[in-house]
């Protein structure tokens, strides 16, 4: 299959690469995909180094299957051009994600959403703090149903790119920055600021995890709040999560419920100081629950803390795996 | 006036000197007082040299007002004897804190807790994360009454002590700490873990949060849920903050309440790039609260993002703050 990756010397594009080599999804031909900046730039995959083609329409020529992840406003030009050429893109930007027509999939969730789709066309990958809320609170919804959720997330650097992780190392290492990405230092420090600020006073993180959250488990109403902070970590996003369910539960009926659902893992043993953090969740695929316990503050309720490795997960391998589950199908062909 | 300091070697107590210092507390005779490790050692206040004394019994004759921290067993045997020499002791320890008896006080909000001694006694300094927590939560609930809130915490290393900064710190410039305090490395790290977990899943930190914060707001039953996580910086908690309000509140209303309200300063102008953080809370002496949003996933509630230094308000300053109180109602001394 003839695959193109855009944005492919990003950090997300990065781990594509790698993600497709790892779970040898079936690329033939690589067309690593980048601004005119990286242009005479090569990446290596699957043993072989290929020249980085600057973005252009004419790249998609023939392209199956197109993994976008350069930013929104190059996804709303390009990929409508991908898929007009025939390829089925799975973009990682928020461009197309609330488009009604568009598919907003984390597969272990609502992979169906992607069986009424027979011909190329856009399949939107959700924001990275969504895609774990969602992996780790779907099988509770599914049983219990879930009354009211409230977010605080702990997030990455690396979900801001290269320069910001430059930015926090370079104010580890010189106590300041000298091209910063965010509006104040991230060392030693917590930015309540992910992304911009709306009218209501939400940043556009905070209203993605709400509406990309109600839009992949089909509950429009969903009651959910969210605070997103940026924390001086490098690559792991965890999530502070309080839920009240609609029906009554047994702690360990949710133990159990976690422990089989897909992409979940339970890490849950805190009085061997075992519980999910950033740097375990680093270069692994699954999502992390933990200090699993019941909240008395309100009826059926819980608290649970979340860790993902958000380039993985949150982004790349989500992506991959919508890929996958469209050559299952017979949609994408080898 | 006679004043021992307990404990004021430490990151707490060396704030408590400065502190003392600042706000001109009527300081006659100090009486620093360490464990026998700092025998030999010498402290600087008010322009002099005072040789730091060892702990036992004999260090609280004539003193008046003993501000302790170093940790619950040091408090639980040494606070009475301090009393029983007729000093008032300001106790940071949780040692005392939940004790029916024992005043736990935020001035701010129940200095009024106070007013019933006439004797030497132990009055408790609460937790740093609750203090912060209440000053904020204080003016809303005395106007619209509090129905339920739900608190993640990112907490800084000063919080557990200089080993924990030095971790921090080894870990950054080395790679690895020899000595770490924490079960894993903190920095690039988040740890869902302060002071140890409880059988109901909590840890102790979580129900001080909880606990304390019902005993000072005078509400035994209030509905809290507490998250508490330490984070990779060096000085500042903040704390994203849920509430659900009995009464309907407008926002403006809330503006001003908090604007209006001792101790706090409000920092939310979003689109400036100003809200609270950790790196500019810090040596200040406020609670800053931002990030004032409604959250309509339930009735009557808002988000809010509360930052304070932890060493300052969070400890220190709540501590002398009690003593400029009995100082006022002329129960101490000069």
């Amino acid at each position: 299959m003839r695959v193109a990756v855009v944005g492919c010397t990003g950090l997300v594009g990065e781990t594509m690469l790698r993600v497709l080599e790892e779970r040898r999804f079936p690329v033939e031909e690589l067309v690593p995909v980048a601004s005119h900046r990286s242009a005479g730039r090569q990446v290596t995959f699957a043993g072989r180094s290929w020249p980085v083609q600057p973005l252009s329409e004419s790249v998609f020529a023939g392209v199956q299957l197109a993994l976008f992840s350069a930013g929104a406003a190059v996804s709303r030009e390009f990929a409508p051009l991908a898929v007009r050429q025939g390829a089925f893109v799975v973009d990682n930007s928020s461009a197309w994600r609330m488009e009604p027509d568009v598919p907003l999939v984390v597969p272990e969730v609502n992979a169906g959403a992607l069986d009424t789709l027979k011909e190329p066309a856009i399949i939107a990958n959700p924001n990275c703090s969504t895609i774990q809320l969602v992996v780790a609170l779907n099988p509770l919804h599914r049983v219990f149903g879930l009354k009211r959720v409230v977010v605080a997330t702990y997030q990455a650097v690396t979900g801001s790119g290269r320069e910001a992780v430059q930015q926090l190392k370079d104010e580890l290492s010189l106590g300041r920055a000298p091209h910063p990405v965010y509006p104040h230092p991230i060392a030693m420090n917590c930015l309540p600021h992910i992304d911009q600020f709306l009218e209501n006073g939400y940043t556009r993180e905070e209203m993605k995890i709400i509406q990309e959250s109600r839009k992949i488990l089909g509950e429009p109403e969903l009651a959910i709040t969210a605070t997103a902070v940026r924390v001086p970590v490098l690559g792991g996003h965890s999530e502070a999560v309080n839920v009240q369910l609609v029906k009554p539960f047994d702690l360990n009926q949710v133990y159990r419920l976690l422990e089989e659902a897909p992409g979940v893992q339970v890490v849950d043993e805190p009085t061997k100081n075992r519980y999910p953090m950033p740097i375990t969740a680093a270069k692994r695929d699954e999502v992390f629950v933990g200090r699993l316990r019941r909240d008395p503050s309100a009826e059926n309720a819980l608290n649970l803390w979340i860790v993902s490795d958000n380039l993985r997960k949150g982004a790349a391998t989500n992506a991959v795996q919508i890929a996958e589950y469209l050559l299952q199908r017979g949609v994408l062909n080898r």
